[in-house]
């Protein structure tokens, strides 16, 4: 089947179960030869093929509703609503997103990209729906990880005690991104093996009915006796004391099984769970089998070895640097202990677990719960390694604020993926950090301008005993600088000149040096003067520094790969106005006031107007002309 | 016996239950009289006088560590540790502390004041004692209200999961602030109904293992018998099934099942759930008899008749003003929805619900998902009124991002207690909401001058259909302003000149407007004319005003009851170097960069320097002397 063809799934309402076999069979060989190309969510979209179809035939889309919870696995709902033609563009600068986007199609009800919030978005329009008097199926679709979070057991709780009509998929692969951990998960497991659905319980129940209701004591036990019974021939008691009607486990490759649960759902009144057990990367064999999640999202691969495409980058991933300096300090400082919202891959902490088993600690999809662990953690005089990418930081905001910074604990902040992301897009870009950081009370901030002085701000921060201390770091590489053997402190709230200068001067941090640094250069050619200044800590920033620049009066440009609003530049406008320079000209370059979509860094940049040459025009229109100067 | 005459807790392990018990009644004498003056928690604190006393009797606190989750009801602790001289102090500037405190004492071991934050901070200490090889116990104690936050799920989950030694008190009164909501709470009461722990479970167990364990199928099955007859006998299976041992319910009045308890509790290895049942109020008629939560938190009050102590205020309360015109136009728009996080009386929000029960969501204590959920509801064309506390709102910062503003959502938010609280401290101010909302994309954030205004801002919010808006309005009444009829929108971006002036401008918003005018009125009689601005939108700001503002070169001072950086006045100075008024005279007034704890609001300000003479000094000081204008 040509997929490209595919306007909308209307279409699978007539296919049979063999000619739906046959129509997997072409999704899964067009996603793997695409995402060969463009890299993508490969794993988790294999594994939901058979699942998404069955869910278009048995409902129908968009009056019904489908709300993919984190959503890196809507490929094939993205393929079965017309939109496998843009496939070559997936993830690219104006090209398809990876996650479901409303304006791309109305088949797409509610954008994702963090996990976990598919069921209060369902809940809400359950809602709404009751209130007008409609009667379209809700269906939320939640992996067995992002059930964990803590959103989507507040969630759960109150549907369930709502009674709301609901079809809640849960997509139980056993992996989240990385291997499930949690309590619920050993739930999911005494399920999975507690054998298929169990027709009887419909019977069960209309005969245990008959059991005659008197008042008081006896009423309770025979109440209890059901409960038993019940409990004796029905899996998903979890879900059932949740006020869920369990239907499970489901094999989730199997499209008898499949539809006729589904079916059986829409009769259902009430909230429903079905209990779908599907395979990450089924029908490709890499992808199969792999444990730890390295093909949860890929770059280009080669499809018949399955290697992936080198991008000939040498230099070390920054979230390696970090993660390497925190183990080699861990083997002689027994307080320190790492922990991870369930990124142990992404933030590269394999190796400190296998050195330190005892000492890691992956809390599954639970950022709040991360934070404030990591807190308590350091009450006791631990030092807490919170590895966390910038924009899931966002999610444990007053665990920051109320936890760690009010009560001046001393948790070290590894803020990964910090500034533009590129493909995963605006759910993803980690540039409201410093926004939402800079205002907290005992907090230090700092971004290293390589890794280098990246692992050295490692050293400084888990030799530093006077609070809560965040080391952001980019997604990608490092510079490939050489690195030193000695690990040294940087003294806190201290700023570097890169280059001296005597026309302006910018201040920058992290990944917009080498910018800043090739703008002076080109401006030295024409005969101005720029002085770039590492200003490594964000907060506290380098009063003495700062003091010293300003009482020069030459132009000041900051620039920052984060928003503009609240950020860096803020702060040192801030500090000029309060200490006197009022009269101090002073810009700000950074992300401006909207949400940035997805594409390759570069390109977002250039689209904002943070390139090299922007920032050399902007220094530029600020110098005075020779004349003016002379 | 003298209270306050206690140094710390050892005395009871010698006191029998009959010295417990008359502890007891002069603990609730004393609590009685002393908060009759000072207000505070009375009704969660009367409710656990025995669950403390008991706790205290059989732990050795500091070494054993206590969690008390919110933590308003740790005045027992305090007095059984101490600190019962400080009583007269209580919630005061300079005073004790409404909450645990770790300055205060060395039995105060975690901080708290916002809801669900103990089992995880349980579990990092939890964590550094196995570490360290040490065996003290760790005991959260945590309400069933503040267990259905989602924090303290994803703690439930990942402490279940890794079976660490830990007693979990359940401090079951049915209410959190109102009463509760959700399954959980369904589940809890299955289990008060149940019956006293029953005893026959370790017997049965050890019955059970006798059941030979043989391969495969039959192996499952035998194992699943095994759990419905436990089920059968043993309440708790949720917790259970979540890798908790269960034991209750204990009825938390009663000093010898809760010593029983609490001792079989610690020879217990792994994860205890101990589900004490407790009455809130308990001893003081009045606030025993309260149903909906008046007693949670009061002023002073009258012993004998248990009346408060009237403020003589006569203006409406804000949270009143802003509830009941919702309320009203609730009556022609049917896609008014209100929701509230466990705030219904806080908030307000009774005659709404009376009104409108189909249209009224109470969600308990889950900010994340009662944010979300009002997107979700939201994306189908409704008009969802959320109602929360600033320093709540901090709980659901990525909600805010990720689904609302992202998604560029028509979602509501009524702000309340913005601004300085007061009486609560450090972990209540809402000083950030400024801070952590004016960067994110897509929304509109107010604040009126008056109560009139602020009805007029309610309809504005109400009748806005480009995205989300949020409506900041402090704790306690209005001003007493006549109010209008006819509701009107006020377009969207628009201060208002409240004062002429042209030596001079004040910009500010809301409760500091009242001071601002003051001080004009003050710097006048002075020869100094100073234009106080109602900058009323402080995002997005008024352009047009601070265009010609800023073009008349005079002196301008931000004035806002938020923290700087980051704040209103950060705007204002990012507006002007943007827009090349880089020689403005700009200074910013606001809360500097710390925590700000407890006292009365205008003590604080005081304190902080930003009363009328502060502001009428600090324009002195920016205005040339009539000397140097001339």
């Amino acid at each position: 089947m040509d997929l490209t063809q595919i306007q909308d799934p209307g279409f699978l309402k007539n296919m049979s179960v063999d000619e739906l076999e046959r129509l997997s069979e072409d999704i899964r060989k067009f996603l793997i030869e695409e995402l060969s190309a463009t890299g993508g969510h490969i794993a988790p979209n294999l594994g939901v093929v058979e699942l998404t179809i069955a869910l278009h035939k048995v409902f129908s889309s968009p009056q019904d509703k489908f709300l993919w919870d984190v959503g890196h696995q809507s490929y094939v709902h993205k393929i079965l609503t017309g939109r496998a033609k843009d496939f070559a563009t997936l993830r690219q600068y104006k090209g398809l997103c990876g996650f479901p986007k409303r304006c791309e199609s109305e088949h797409d009800v509610w954008e994702t990209g963090h996990s976990s919030t598919s069921l209060s978005a369902a809940m809400g329009m359950a809602i709404a729906r009751d209130l007008k008097k409609t009667h379209e199926y809700i269906v939320p679709i939640i992996g067995d990880g992002a059930l964990t979070g803590g959103m989507a057991l507040e969630a759960l709780n109150h549907i369930g005690h709502e009674k709301t009509d609901m079809i809640v998929i849960l997509n139980d692969n056993e992996m989240s991104i990385a291997p499930n951990v949690g309590a619920l998960h050993s739930v999911l497991g005494r399920l999975r093996t507690a054998g298929k659905y169990n027709w009887v319980k419909d019977e069960l129940e209309y005969l245990l009915k008959k059991i005659p209701a008197v008042g008081g004591k006896i009423a309770a036990t025979a109440e209890r006796v059901k409960d038993s019974l019940k409990y004796m021939f029905v899996s998903g008691m979890f879900f059932e004391e949740l006020g869920f009607t369990y239907l499970g486990p489901v094999d989730g490759h199997d499209y008898e099984s499949l539809l006729e649960n589904l079916h059986y759902a829409k009769k259902t009144k009430g909230p429903v769970l079905v209990h779908v057990l599907t395979k990450k990367g089924k029908g490709y064999k890499p992808a199969e089998s792999d444990v730890i999640g390295t093909w949860h999202g890929t770059g280009p691969y080669k499809i018949e070895s399955g290697d992936f495409v080198k991008s000939g980058d040498a230099a070390p991933a920054w979230s390696k640097v970090v993660s390497e300096t925190v183990r080699k300090m861990a083997k002689t400082d027994s307080r320190i202990v790492a922990v991870t919202p369930a990124m142990p891959v992404g933030s590269k902490l394999e190796n400190f677990a296998k050195e330190f088993p005892d000492r890691m600690f992956d809390v599954g999809i639970a950022e709040q719960h991360a934070t404030t662990m990591a807190a308590g953690l350091a009450t006791q005089g631990m030092k807490p390694f919170l590895a966390i990418y910038s924009t899931f930081l966002q999610r444990a905001y007053d665990q920051v604020v109320h936890d760690v910074c009010r009560q001046n604990l001393n948790v070290f902040f590894g803020i990964d993926r910090a500034g533009l992301v590129g493909a995963d897009g605006e759910t993803h870009q980690g540039v409201f950090d410093i926004a939402f950081l800079r205002h907290l009370p005992n907090l230090v901030i700092m971004m290293p301008k390589d890794e280098n002085e990246g692992q050295h701000m490692v050293y400084t921060a888990l030799t530093y005993d006077d609070g809560p201390i965040a080391l952001r770091y980019p997604r990608g590489n490092g510079l490939g600088v050489p690195m030193d053997q000695e690990l040294k402190a940087i003294p806190v709230g201290t700023w570097e000149t890169l280059r001296e200068g005597t026309d302006a001067a910018i201040l920058t941090f992290g990944t917009t040096i080498p910018m800043a640094l090739e703008a002076a250069e080109q401006l030295e050619q024409q005969g101005i003067s720029v002085q770039v200044v590492n200003a490594r800590f964000i907060k506290p920033m380098d009063e003495k520094y700062l003091h010293n620049l300003l009482g020069r009066e030459i132009p000041v440009l900051t620039l920052e790969e984060a928003c503009l609003a609240g950020g860096f530049g803020s702060g040192v406008l801030e500090f000029a106005h309060e200490k006197g320079y009022q009269g101090a000209q002073i810009e700000l370059m950074g992300i401006p006031d909207r949400f940035i979509e997805h594409g390759s860094v570069n390109k977002l940049l250039e689209e904002i107007g943070m390139t090299t040459k922007d920032v050399a025009e902007r220094i530029q229109a600020m110098v005075p002309t020779k004349e003016k100067r002379a």
